[in-house]
This record gives structure tokens, C-alpha cells and sequence, in this order.
């Protein structure tokens, strides 16, 4: 059990940084370094927007601030949830926040459990609501230490975050280690926060939310930023437990107001007239890339572990550990922007995290694979 | 001074149960609750969302934290301030949270000052934030007690929240009024916070920006909610002084990611794009209304404080406070919608607020001179 803060400078984050860096090399660089899909929004989506553009000037008022209703109920119809445990959220980032403030502010401790590796904006997240971040190292395969987990946890833990299938390791984690996480909230009265914001991009077939797991200290927590490559419309929505929802919404309402609605609108109808081969062709469009990447990786003598979910993969090579110098040395010698490892916490800061959401992730593949081959 | 918590309960705030009670009433009643404008968008607001529906995808992906450089750019060279000092938000709502978060996370006191009257959202935040709300009432025209404020005023103070042109009570504060509120937070290492989302909605050619009053302990929200009468959009900012607009950068982040895209991209077309007159056309049609509805105040015998600013217009009626009981009786026997005086406080609590953001004012006001008069 670690008890460290991962780099994270939220004025400037660090893929700002490598991201100006690699901009800036004298050559032509491939970045695998941002988590924005590539790929084509649905056409309904923007059929959505194109409409909405010219509706009634009161469309173009307040939505509900829980979100628009026939958002809520297409929503909780598809979860098979209630409609009133549905808060529409400004992305998945609100939707945590909401969801990490609620655990923290139930007098029930301070302490918030974390993976190492961690998606950083929950330690920050964690910091700036009073929180204390601990963090426990994963299993080799990327999926949480249960046993750690259970070890660590106190009376001190108000929240245990876990991200599935996750964001940097692309484990997907099986039921058991789900309900074993939820299990231990309930036992500490902690609220576990499953964040499914990559739930589209299971490649293993193993994932189930963990909506699946009733209990009054689950929630769920995702968007659709990801799913239909919109990552700038901000929609992403919570499911609280009832006797927690209406203290969410009162704090979405003061922080604001409500989301905004042009996006909802869209949004709505991308999720009504999408067929799911829309999904479908992106999951093949990244298992090709996994494909063609795993494959270079092998020719490089790379270590890594083949994700089951997300679109990101963990590498290690021999003698080159994850650094940000390293990290900017690739882009200079090879071409390639990746993540340096030690930005996602201590457990993997000898690897370099790349994401896969992007056209050139073969031609990448190539060049790692001249570069350390 | 008062040290009072208005009538606010957030799961189901006042105007929406008192708009509940209007649409299941036995007759034709007029909304005179809400504040949303009733009036059409620039046609550019509309002509920017159509051609964004069909960007490339890219464009569809996360905007900059602190929101597109373009309308940052735009905002900063319309208000003269540094690029670097705007702050997008999702609309007025997250620039006051932003705003009174920093104010309060100085170590430099928990009480926020607020005004009595008050829109009920301050105190609702000041709380959530950890803050104690104390109330000093305004004065007779609805402007603040400056001397009151000053009384009031401690070490303890963390924040003063200003709201001019004011919701509820019309009035738009003097420079002298705003710069004696900058003093009184520079004196107790307070922050102001103007909240100026009224701004083009002044009747009076006395409204002055806080922008013009240079200080490190001054922050001026406002959005594009009310003078583009898009409220569900969620576009708004705040403008930081320098020494603070990075940790207020590090909060937005940390809560929201971003604001959505559509809607910002939409806004800088309207910004750019749209002529004065499309302003001056609001504001005559409010002077219009308030003409109506002040004559049919007279009318019916009625106490009232003509606006200045904004679009709500306070009034007290003999023998009629403004209670809850009394806004129903209202709807039942006038066919008027309005809302309670003691929504925002002590200081109207005999009073009603009437919001003039229907093409039915004059019908409203004719309704209340019959009933009253």
C-alpha cells in the first residue's frame, strides 16, 4: 500500500506538456498521448444538433437541472434504474465529483481508496473536496488487489473509486472483484464509485456494470464522451442509490444549475436512433489497432499486457524506463508521444502509456518497433 | 443585520412549486415566476450551432479547460481585461461557485456578506462551500447599506456578494455603492464578487462594470444566459484577478473537465456577430413592460420600487403580504403567478416579485389593477 500523490499540476497537466513538447519536435510526431476518439460521431447526433437549432426559443431555456426528462427515463430505461436515481451531469468528471462529494460529506470518514495506477483526476478531485487519497497497488493483470484493498480499508474510508474497464491498465475487472469492492464499502460504510466511462469498449466480453451489484453504497458514474467520440459536449450522467440522490442533485444545482442542453438534446437523439453497429464497428476498429500494436510491441521485446478494455496500453522497454524525459526523447527519436507512467502513480512509472485513438496507431506500432527492435 | 436563512429547499426549490401549483390551477393563470427571457436568440446563436452540427469530428472533442481560446479572446478584448484573467463556465451558477470557493479557501474567514434581499442561490452555495451566510438588509431603493455592510464587515468576512442590476429588487448599484463594497473587502482581505449577469439589462445609463474598479479582491461574474436569452445553453465566465485565477482554473477542471463545446462555439458566433439593436430591442421591450405593469401597480394602490435594471419588479399590496398562502390565493383569484417576498429573505417578506419575461405582462398587470384596484 502506497500513500503518494502521482504528478499531477492541474494548472498545466502533464499531457499539456507533452503534448506542446511533441508540437514543437523537429519532425512529424504520431500522438498517442490525449484520450479523444478519432472516429465519427453518430449522424443522429448531429441530426439532433441541426434540428435543435432551429426549435422554439423556449427550448433553448433551462432544462430540468437533473437533466432533461425524456434524457432521464431513455436512460433509465436502458439501465433499468428508476428515473429518479438519474442525474444528468456535466460529463463524467461532474458525475464523479458529485459522486466522491457524497462520500466524503457523510461524516463517515476522510479517507478515499485508489488504484496505483490512477487515473489522476481522482486524487485531485479527492484533495480538493478534504479528502485523503491512499493508494493501492494493482494486480500484475491491471485489475484491483482485492486483498489489498480489503487490508487497507478502515473505518477512516468514506470512498472507494474504481474505474472499469480502466484508464491506464485496460483491465476489465470481473464481477467478483466488483462485488468484493462494493462489499468493503458496505463494511466501512464507504461509498464504492464505479466510474464506466470506456463501458462501449469491452474487448474481453467479461464486463458487467456494476449497476448489476445492488447496494445502498454503489454508485455509477459515466458519459458519453467516449462512446460517441464527443468528448467536448460534456453529458455524462450518475446513478446514485435513492437515499443519496437528492442530496446530489442539490449540489449540482449549486455548483450548475443544471448541464447545457444543446448537448443534452443531441445526445438524446443519438441515443435513440443509433444502431448498436455503431459500437460495434469502433470496438473492431480498435481491436485492430490493439492488434497491429501488440504485435509491434512484440517486436520490440516490450512488456505488456494485452487490454481488455478502454483504449490505452501499458508498455515497458527494456532499459528505457517511463520518464518524462524518456517520454520526449521517443518523440524526438521515434516519432512517438506517449504518457510517461509515473504521471498514473508509482506501480507503473517504469512503463509509458499510449492511446490507441488515433489513425496512425499502426504506422506507430512500426516506428516502436524499428526504434526498439 | 440579519443572520437568517431564506426559505431555500434545493430538492424542489420555491418558484417550482409555486409554478406546479399555477398549472394545476382551475384557470388561465400568467407565469410571472421564472426568469427565463421570452424573447428570440440572435439569429447568429442559431446560424453558429447549425454549421458546428456539421464540423469535422474533431471539433467535437474537448474543448480548453478554461474554455475555447477564441471566445476567451473575444470576451477579453470586449471587457479589457487579460485573456489569461477569463474563466468560461457553465453559465453564471459555476462562475459564482468558482468565485465564493476561492473566496473561501484563503484562510482568511468563513463568513460571506450577503444582501437581504438575496437570490436565494448565494447562500445555498455559501453553505455547501462550508461558508456563514449573514444578511445585512438593502436600503429603501434596494441598493445595499453600505454602511450597514461596513458595520457588518469583520475579520471574519471571506466574501461580499454583489448583484447588480439585482434580482429581486431592480436596483443597479452607484460606482460609489461598488467601489465602498471593493474597499470594505480589501480592508478584511475579503473578496467581492460581482455578479453582473444582468448587465444588459440596464434602463437607467448608470450601470458601471466592477471591471472599471482595479483591485486584487475583486471578481466579476456574469454569462450570456439573459442578454442572448439562452439560459439552458450554459455558457457564462468569470474574470479573476491574476493572483487567483489559477487555483479557480485548477477548481473548474477538477469539477467539470470543460464547458460544452456546442454551446461555446455557438455563443462566439452570437458574440461576434450580432448588432446592438438586437440589445436595445430587449431593453425597449422590458421599458415597455415595465411602463404597463408600474400603471396597473398605481392602479391597484400598490407600493413598488420602479427597476432600474434587470427584469423583476417588487411590489406590496394593503393588507396582502407576500406570503405563500397569498401568492396561491393569487393564481386562484388574479389568474397572476408571482413569488414570494420571503423567498429571498426578511427584508420583502410583505412583498411579491413579478417577473416581466412574458409577452403577457400587460395582460398580468391589467388582471392585478382589476383585483387590487
Amino acid at each position: 500500500m502506497l500513500s503518494v500523490d502521482p504528478h499531477m499540476d492541474y494548472d498545466e497537466p502533464l499531457f499539456f506538456q507533452v503534448m506542446k513538447y511533441a508540437a514543437r519536435a523537429d519532425r512529424d510526431v504520431v500522438d498517442m498521448v490525449s484520450g479523444n476518439p478519432d472516429w465519427e460521431p453518430p449522424e443522429a447526433l448531429r441530426r439532433g444538433l441541426r434540428e435543435y437549432a432551429d426549435a422554439d426559443a423556449d427550448q433553448f431555456q433551462y432544462p430540468a437541472s437533473e437533466g432533461l426528462r425524456a434524457l432521464r427515463e431513455e436512460i433509465a430505461a436502458r439501465r433499468n434504474v428508476d428515473v429518479s436515481q438519474v442525474v444528468v451531469t456535466n460529463g463524467a468528471g461532474e458525475a464523479n465529483y458529485l459522486a466522491m462529494a457524497r462520500a466524503l460529506e457523510r461524516d463517515a470518514g476522510s479517507e478515499v481508496l485508489l488504484t496505483d495506477p490512477v487515473y489522476p483526476y481522482y486524487p485531485g478531485k479527492a484533495k480538493m473536496l478534504g479528502g485523503d487519497a491512499t493508494f493501492v497497488a494493482v494486480d500484475r493483470d491491471g485489475s484491483p488487489d482485492v486483498a489489498a484493498m480489503r487490508e487497507a480499508a478502515s473505518e477512516e474510508t468514506a470512498c472507494i473509486v474504481a474505474n472499469t474497464p480502466n484508464n491506464p491498465t485496460g483491465a476489465v475487472y470481473s464481477r467478483e472483484t466488483m462485488a468484493a469492492l462494493v462489499e468493503i464499502a458496505e463494511e466501512h460504510d464507504a461509498l464504492l464509485v464505479a466510474d464506466e466511462v470506456y463501458d462501449h469498449f469491452d474487448f474481453s466480453g467479461r464486463f458487467e456494470s456494476a449497476l448489476t451489484i445492488d447496494s445502498e453504497h454503489r454508485v455509477v458514474t459515466t458519459a458519453f464522451s467516449k462512446s460517441m467520440a464527443i468528448t467536448g459536449f460534456r453529458v455524462g450522467y450518475a446513478v446514485f442509490p435513492e437515499s443519496l440522490v437528492d442530496a446530489a442533485k442539490t449540489r449540482h444545482m449549486l455548483v450548475n444549475v443544471a448541464g447545457s442542453r444543446p448537448a443534452q438534446v443531441a445526445v438524446l437523439e443519438a441515443l435513440r436512433e443509433t444502431d448498436p453497429a455503431y459500437y460495434e464497428a469502433t470496438r473492431e476498429l480498435l481491436t485492430d489497432r490493439i492488434d497491429a500494436f501488440t504485435d509491434a510491441l512484440d517486436a520490440a521485446g516490450a512488456e505488456y499486457e494485452r487490454p481488455d478494455g478502454a483504449f490505452y496500453v501499458m508498455a515497458r522497454f527494456e532499459g528505457f524506463p517511463g520518464t518524462l524525459d524518456n517520454v520526449e526523447r521517443l518523440i524526438d527519436e521515434a516519432g512517438v508521444a506517449g504518457m510517461p507512467g509515473d504521471a498514473f502513480g508509482e506501480r507503473y512509472d517504469d512503463w509509458l502509456r499510449f492511446a490507441l485513438v488515433t489513425p496512425r496507431a499502426t504506422e506507430a506500432a512500426d516506428r516502436l518497433a524499428d526504434y526498439f527492435g
